[in-house]
This record gives C-alpha cells, structure tokens and sequence, in this order.
C-alpha cells in the first residue's frame, strides 16, 4: 500500500483527495494536517466522512514523514513553496495541487501570483502533472505540479489541433465557466448563495491568473516553429457548485481536415478524455465527481469550435492528483478513479 | 458473481442502481431492459456513464433469465405486479424498488394506487425491505419489496420511540422534504427548474401514498398491545436534486429518558443507520449519493424531536435494494456501498 | 411626500426597503447610512439599483434629521437600540427593522438576545408592526418594531385557530423553512452556494430567536383565561435565495368547523393576506418580492395542517415596514407595494 | 389608456408581460387568450397574479378587438402569422413578440425555422422592435417584430464596434449564456431541475435559429461597403431560470481607440442600456426582472471583449414590448419600466 498525507486538508480539494482515497485500493492515507483545526476529526468538519476517515487534522510537522511514500498538498499558493525542499528532504515524493510549481518561468509566477517564489531552485525539477503530454515525466517525478482546472479544460480541447498545427495561433478565444467551488472553501461575500445563485457573470476579463499557465502549456506543444500563440481566455461564474466548461474557438488554417477523426486518434489511448459523437453537447453533471474529460469538436464556416467539459475538483484537481500517484508509483492509471458520475 | 438484471433502467432509480453495481465486487450486470428505448445503449440516454455501462436496453422478453440469480425493478407502480409471477416462475430472486408489493394489505393498496392488484397471491410473500427491522426474512426471501424514501426516512427516525413504548402514538407528526427526483424522470411541467427552483412548497397536504406504508412499518414495531397510531405526514419540495429530510414531532410520555444514548444503542450495529452526536443538524447533502441515514434527536418541552436524512435514490431506493441484495446473497452487507457522499 | 432615511443600508433588508421605496409614490428617500462604505454610492454596492438610488452611503450622525419623517433601521440587533433616544428626539418616528423592541419582556429578550438591552424606557412604547393585529396603534405609534420573519408567517398561520380558541394549546408545531437570505449579508462559511446548495437542513433545533416572539404573539390573541401555550418550533434552511414556508400543526379541540370559511373570514380585509381555495398548495415563489403572505388551511385526522407563506425579506421584513409606514402616515396601506411577484 | 390583449398568455413571455402591464400607469389589459385553457383565471395558472390579473382565459376569436388599441402576440413561432393579416384588419396595432416577422428575408426564415411562411405580404411592413437602432420607424409602426433575446444581447453588445467600423468582421465571436426560461415553458425532459440543475452545457452549436437574426441586425448597423460579416454564435444552458450573458469577441482593426467613451457616447441617451465602469463584470442578477441591458467593455491584446447581460423575458423579451408600446403610442418611453431589478 503506498502511504500517503494530505498538507491542508480543510479546502475542497482536500476533501476531494479523501474522498478518492478512501476508495482508492492501493492507497492508505496516513495524515491530514491543518493548522487552524489541529485536533478536529476530519469528520467533524466534513460528516459526510464519518465513519470513512476519522484521522484528526494535525499541525503539519507533527506527521511522521518517515511512514510515508507521498504528500499531497492541497494548499493555497505560497505553501508549498515554503515547505517543499524540507518535504523533499524527508525523502517522500509530493503532489503539489496548488500553482507553487507550476509556471517554469520564474518571474512569470511572480508577476502572476504578486509575490516573490520561494523554492526557486526546485521549479526546473516540477514535471507538469498533465498526463497526456507528460506521463513519462511523470513516471520518474519527485515533484509533481498537478494542473489547475481550467488549463485542464482548455488544453485537452486545444491539444489536437495545435499540435496538428491546424489552427491560426493568434485566433484562440477560450471562454470558460467554473462552478463555485473552483473558488475555493472560503467565506467570500460573492459566493454567498444569496450573491451568487441565479445569476451569472465573467470574472478577471482583464487576465487571469491561469492564461500563463495555459500558453506554457500549448507553446510547449506547438510544432517546431511555429509561434505567435495569441489566446483570449475569459473565465466566468455559474450558479452551480461543481463543472467547469470551455468553449474554444480557433480559425482554422486549412479545410477538409476530419476533426471528429483527429480528436478521437489523439485521445484513443487516454482513460480519462471521452470524445464524444460527432454533435454532441457535453453536459458538466456528467463528469461530477469523475476524473473524465469529454470533448466535442465542430467546424463552422473555416473555424474550429470545442467544447470541453471537467469536474473542476476531480479531473480539475484532486482527481488528476490521483492519477498522477497512479502513475508515479506503478499502480493502474485507473486505480481508484472508476467510479462514475453522480447523476442525476 | 451475482448475475443481475433490471427492469426499467431509464428512470433515476435505474441509473443509480446502475451507478452503484458498476462498482460492485460481487455482482455483475447483465441486462437492463427499456421498452421504449429498446437498442438504444445506456451511455447513450446516460453519457454520466460512458465506458461503464455500454448495454444496449432490450424488451424485458429478451433478456435471458436462465443466466440471472437476480432481477430488479425499477418501474413506475403496477409494472411489477403483472410480471411478477412468470419472472419468479424464471427462478430468479426479485427486489421490486416499486410500490408493489409494499403493502400486505391488498384493498388498502387498491385504494392507495387507485387501481386493482394484479399480483395478490405474492403478496404475503413479499418481504418488506428493511433491513433494520426484516435482515432475517430478508436473507431468504424470493420477493423484497424494497421500502419508498419517505418510508425509510421516517421509520428510521420514529423506530426507537415506537419499539420502546416512548411516545404518545396520537401525537405523530412527520414533516418531509424531498429533493425533486423524488418524483422521478418524467416530463412534468411542475419540475421543470424555471417551476420549482428557488421556491418551496408542500405537496399531498390532504394524503400521500406512503402514508399507509408508514403507518404498516410503525405499527409492526409497536409494543404488544399498543394501538391508536395517529400520524400527520406532510411532504414538502425542496428546489435541490437528491436529499430526503424528516423532523419528527411526537410527545414523550416518560421524562428522564436519555434519547441520546437509546438512539446510539438501537443502531449501533447498523452500518447504514448513523446517530450523530446531540446538538447535531445533519444535512442533506453529507448522505448525497451515499447509502446513509443520519439521526438527530432532541427532547424539548416534553416532546422528541428528530432530525433525519437519507439521499432518497440511494438508501431511500437504489442503495437499499443493493444492500437488500447483499443479504439475500450472503455478501458482506456494506460491498459496493462504502462510497462516501458526494460533498460539496 | 414622506421623507424617509435608512439606518443601515447595506444588508438585505436595506436593499430591499430601498427597492420598495424607489417605486413608492408616497415616499422620498433622503439619506441611506452605513459606517463602513461611507462616501460609496448605494449603487456602486449594487448595481441593480444604478440610476434608481445613486445616493452615497453617509455616517448616520451626517444625516440632516431635521428634514426627515421618519427613518427605518435595518441594522443587526442591538444598533437601534443605542441610537434610538436619540434618533426619536430628533422628532421623527422610526420603523425599526431589528429585533431590539419586538419583546415586551425585557429580561426575555436579554435572555433571548444574550446582551442587555439598552433602551429598556423604550421597549413599552414600540408598537409590534403586524398590522393584522395592531393595524390601529401603528397609526399613531411613534417607534414601530417590525416582526421577524418566522413570527409574521407562523402567527398569520395560526392566528384564526388562537383567536376561535379551536385548538388544544399545547399541541402546536411549527416546521418552518426559510432561503439564505434571512440570514442576512454576511460572508459565513455555511452560507456558501457550495455548503448550502443542493442541501436541506434544520438549525437551531434546539431553540431559536425567534421563538419567543412568536409566543408573545400568540399569547396576545388568546382568548380571556386560555393558557398552557406549547409551540415547538423548527426553522430549516432551504437551499434557494428568498422565501419562507410554515407548516403548522394543531390538535383541534372540536369537530365540524368550517376551517376554510374561519380562515376566508379571519383574512377578508386584509390586503395582504391571500387565503387560497381549498386544497391549494402555495408555493413561496408566487410572493417573491411581493407583500403577500399565502395561506392554505386543512383539517386531517382531527388536526388542523396550516400551510404558510411569505417572503421573508418583503412581507417578513421590508414590505411589512413599509405597509406600517403607510399605516403611520395615514396613505393608502398598499401604496408601493402592488407589484406582483417575479415568477417565473 | 392604451387597452391591450395578449394572445398566448399562458407561456413566460405572457405572464411576463401581465406582470409588467399590472403596474403601467398607461395601459390596461383586457383580455388574454389561450386555447386550451379557456375559461380558466388568468390566477389560477399563475397564484403570483392573484388579485392582481383575475381575467379568465379566452379563445383568440372570443376577444371584442373593436375595443382595443394594441395587440401582444406572445405565440410559438408560426402562430402570430396565421392571424396577423385578419388581426390587422380589426384596426389594433401589433407587437410581436415571436420570431414570426424578424427577418425580412422570406427564403431564410423558412429555411430557418423549417416551416412555410404564412403571411409573406406583412413581412416587409413589420418593423424590427429594437429601439436602440429602430426608435423613429417603431412610432409609427402598425406590426412590431419584437427582437429575440440573444439578438438583443449581442447587438447591443457589438454595436458601437460595428457601426464604428472598428473591427475585422470575419472575426466575430458570440459566446452566450441563457437561463432557462428561455425555453419557454414546456415540459421537456432536459428543462427538469434534476436535469439541467448543477449542470452547464451547450446547445445548438452547429447552428440556432437566432443567428440569421443577429447578423441582419449587424449588416443593418454595417458602414457603407463594409462585407464579410462572419459570427460565430454558440448559445448556453446555465442553471438559473432567468438571465442572460453574452461575452462578445472582436479583433480590433486599429488601437488606441478608447472603447470605454466609444460605448458611453453611444449609448448616453437610451434609458435602458447601462455602459458599466470600466473593469466591470455585469452580474446577470442586476437586471432580473428589469428592462435592462448592461455592458462592460475591455481591450485586450488587440481584441475588444465585451460583456453584455440581460434578462431574457424582460428586455430580451417581454419588457422590450413594453418598451415599443410606450414609443408607439407616445407614451414616456419608460413608463412602467422603472421598477429595479430583484436583488437578492
């Protein structure tokens, strides 16, 4: 059983992480830190939990590391970083959730997050938890800088057709919309229920903190030459707790290309991207609570339209984490990562 | 492997039976019967379940029943009556999820459903699917009527009161809300989102068909002798998915009896029955998709109060015909139910 | 024109009362307070009120008084109470939305509230704003209190039954839910769309605020000698922005009365109580935004089942202030507040 | 006063109008029709109504037209055709709030909506009800096409940056978001809050009947020569019942124009489109129940972004109606329009 803790255990992607773990057959999870709660039960905060893991949340270094094969850290970005070469020094492999690791460029990160990086000298080391450009990477990783969810989204949709080299680079329009729980568990007055349900709008329509994140990623995958990516990516809210959708659009370069072909020999041998029929509308409740990513792909008049669908807290975060363990350590990709939806 | 069919899979109590034998060790499902969408797969009605469950639906005369050690049905009420007696001639054990086989009362039953019993000699052999009142019968019983979510909701809740003599039996008050798949997957203009979100209201204040289903549980449970049950069961519609919640109203007729303590006994070897601690409001959603009933009791002013909640598609339906399924094969009780909820 | 200023505008109840007067043809809305965002635009806050009340948020000692009839307080408890000498020397009569001078019994409420009261020479002249009780000492009341949500839908409720002396006293229940935003503008974490939605729950099981508010009510319309008063009451949190739903129980102590004619009766000049027909089942969202509170009555089993209605931030709060306001100054009692609810 | 009927009152855009009507000083409502519910109040379908609209529904033929100025077709599409030529004849004028009149291409509105038109000769008399680009020729119509509710959305949205000449027209994009009443009311499978509730998707996104319309509307708008329009239009299902979102991409043609006084100066004198601060994200909430349009606009990397919302049956709807009665019959444009949104 490969042993396994949790730094930060009180936010959503922590108890997604022990949701999942719990049925994970390969998994044991050890330890749940979290400051602020040192001494509650897991399921005290969270009784849907009871009976299912009832470790108490600890203070981060009162875990014995010693017992332990991987640590998670499913905690705001700036944590990590500080806690990182003493978690590594302690010999454990981690899977860093949040975006400490995630940009190589350093002053990029800094720019982005509005403050100084703490681990410098271990960005260079992070592989990119994305296992369908990275696996083999991702295999041998000490550090593992697991993807945020809209990157997720929009570089599963984008991948076939920028690495076909298909696509006018400076034509991409991302327009996204998250569930609520992308924002994480805090106590903001817009996430209030009364401020947010019924409702929907755009937020950061003056750049976000993931557009980074997203270009690294697609210029990574650009054929030799090519360049001048220019992607317009807009997030919005919907009034819904899990889902995230991206609605992609790019002017195609070149006519008669099979899109529905490409996407499906791209994606044949990915457990976790479901191309759907040609047609298709992917819904978001599809995916909840599933480590899937399903796609749709259109041409319209000389463009290519995708419609890209995740959980933002499964395949967006803690399930992809999953995966990577999986990967990591030799178990089937798919080890506990097979149950499927909640529907309705 | 248990070999299983269902009959009816394309209501919600179908897809969540579906949704929890794909994860079941110890049974196999082998046929899921639409007569409407006879060749349609159910990842197509279902996308939730793409490379899951990839059967085709079929006539329910097309399934091979020599190949089934059980058959499920999961259709409207006055379906499994008529079928009931050739499908057990087939010699295969059934769980009927419908109201069938509810009620051992047959003129009661017409007069509930409105429409003659086509099935009256199976009646009495009908195990009522309770497992925390009928585990016994259940073991070997051919037919189990599994029990309605409000049934099972209430009857939790309101049974260590009636088994111990407690309470007023005049006094019963059951107050019920149901998330609106309680009503199933039918095109009705009243469950429409843009007709029952962000509102509220109760529905049968004159009599709803699982009054009598209540009342049959309560009275089986009564001490010897006891008599004069009175209950007010009023169901309500909440503007959510899943999640069944019961307060219940009755009034003590002892003082300086410690519920707390007579909750925790009655359910302690219960793995689906958790009495939380005192003070406790549980929440709907900590049992979303779980197999779970949770309690809360208070005594104030001379009357019991308590909380409880199940997610009614799965204890309220699916999960309790798997867990009945488990006993009548000699399973472990919890196999393919130890998935925690679904939160947030 | 009635010049009016708002104590605290930046809450529910605020926006709300601001909505109202904005459409009310009687009354001139001067000057809306609030501490914190002193200098911001009513608007800036709330976008929805652009060009409506672009009136900039003041100190409450900035008000010019001097100007004004009356001034509400839609503040947390234990605000108005400090100011209210004051504010009442100032010559203007005051609708105060809190909760500070709802109890006559001052311990209760100390008790209630867990603070001391500050304005105990007060609490004798506030006059309790349920204008279909006190509609004539609200004419010339100087210091209104305005009701609680729960108490205006659960006394509506019941009045007709309290008032005939119909039922057995120490039988009432009252299951009682409400939307978020009776809870108010406030970033809690169990507020969050992702912690309440998609959930149903009771709170305060174990006693509420609001109950002894509803006692006092009830205990007022008793008729001469009638005692034992037992209510026990339940608020529940639905998943939704706005509404409130009660459903009331209580043993009738006589067969043979004509309920539905008691309650038609009871409620025909009221213009702002709707007793529905016979078997009706309302639904919070025909009073969203709207004065009204909807009632449906039925007797089962020897018990009358009262079915109640209101939104908690209009009739439950913002509209019943200003249907007191119109009552104080002697305008049409509907004034402002005929527009329907928003449905769908 | 103006004296209306409604033909088709039993749908969104029908009850939406009943309750707008209800509070306008100029206009009283006579009658509304509906087939099958002859005979049937008005406030039997829709309790919010009660003693607000107590009119029983009629057939069309039964409505004494003689004593009417203004007709309302809130209809399917395909029925306001049928009877327009006789309802003309009677004298009324009319305001067509289906897609019947809104293109003036015949072949593409038959090829649109998969139906043979049915009064050709009216077509090119009908005007196009938004007065944002229609006012003069709305006053003295005798037909009103009344605009869709995208159409509305995205034109308003992109107008200042077409009729500027400002952006590459083959590089349009419309990436839009609707509640749910935008489907009407119609008991369809997927419109079930257990279907569509928690859930994001999609749909129409090989084509929607609202592109022809939008792209007449922007050729109208186009400077002298200018061709090639090319859009991309991909609608949305959000989980909310009211409320629309359109985000709006352009590649801009030259810089260092300052979009945000582009869109103010535009804009400046209409009473019902609200250019927002710049860096706003318009909340679809703003404007629930209101007849407005709110915009916020962005440059980005050589792109114009801009957010439009509306409220689909108001001004997307029924409320732009109003708006086209009121300029009709030389009322204030905003008569009866001025109530804000509801918020929360």
């Amino acid at each position: 059983m490969i042993k396994a803790a949790i730094i930060g255990g009180t936010g959503y992607t922590g108890i997604e992480l022990i949701r999942l773990l719990s049925g994970h057959p390969g998994v044991e999870l050890r330890a749940v830190s979290s400051r602020s709660l040192d001494g509650t039960r897991v399921s005290d905060l969270f009784p849907s939990l009871r009976g299912i893991c009832d470790l108490p949340f600890q203070e981060p270094d009162a875990i014995d590391y010693a017992d332990l094969d991987v640590v998670f850290f499913a905690t705001p970005h700036g944590v990590a970083q500080k806690m990182m070469a003493e978690t590594l020094g302690r010999g454990v492999r981690v899977i860093d959730l949040s975006a400490d690791f995630r940009l190589r460029d350093v002053p990029l990160w800094e720019k982005t997050y509005k403050t100084s990086h703490a681990a410098t000298q271990l960005v260079a080391e992070a592989v990119y938890g994305l296992p369908e450009i990275n696996r083999d990477q991702i295999k041998d990783a000490r550090l593992i800088a697991c993807p945020g969810c809209y990157p997720t989204a929009v570089a599963l949709g984008l991948l076939p057709l920028i690495e076909g080299g298909l696509v006018d680079l400076a034509s991409l329009v991302a327009s996204c919309v998250s569930g609520v729980s992308g924002a994480g568990r805090q106590a903001k007055m817009e996430y209030l229920i009364t401020e947010c349900s019924e409702s929907f709008k755009a937020y950061g329509a003056a750049g976000h903190r993931h557009q980074p994140e997203i270009e690294q990623i697609l210029r990574d995958r650009l054929p030799a030459g090519a360049a001048g990516l220019r992607l317009l990516f807009v997030p919005h809210l919907a009034p819904m707790i899990r889902g995230m959708h991206a609605t992609l659009f790019a002017d195609l370069q070149q006519s008669g290309v099979d899109l529905q072909a490409l996407y499906e020999q791209r994606y044949a041998d990915e457990p976790f991207v479901d191309v759907m029929p040609a047609g298709s509308h992917p819904e978001t409740r599809t995916v909840r609570g599933a480590n899937s990513c399903r796609l749709a792909v259109y041409e319209r008049d000389g463009r290519a339209l995708v419609l890209s669908v995740i959980d933002n807290l499964t395949k967006g975060a803690s399930g992809q984490a999953v995966q990577n363990l999986n990967i990591m350590f030799g178990l089937e990709e798919t080890a506990g990562l097979g149950w499927p939806a909640l529907l309705p």
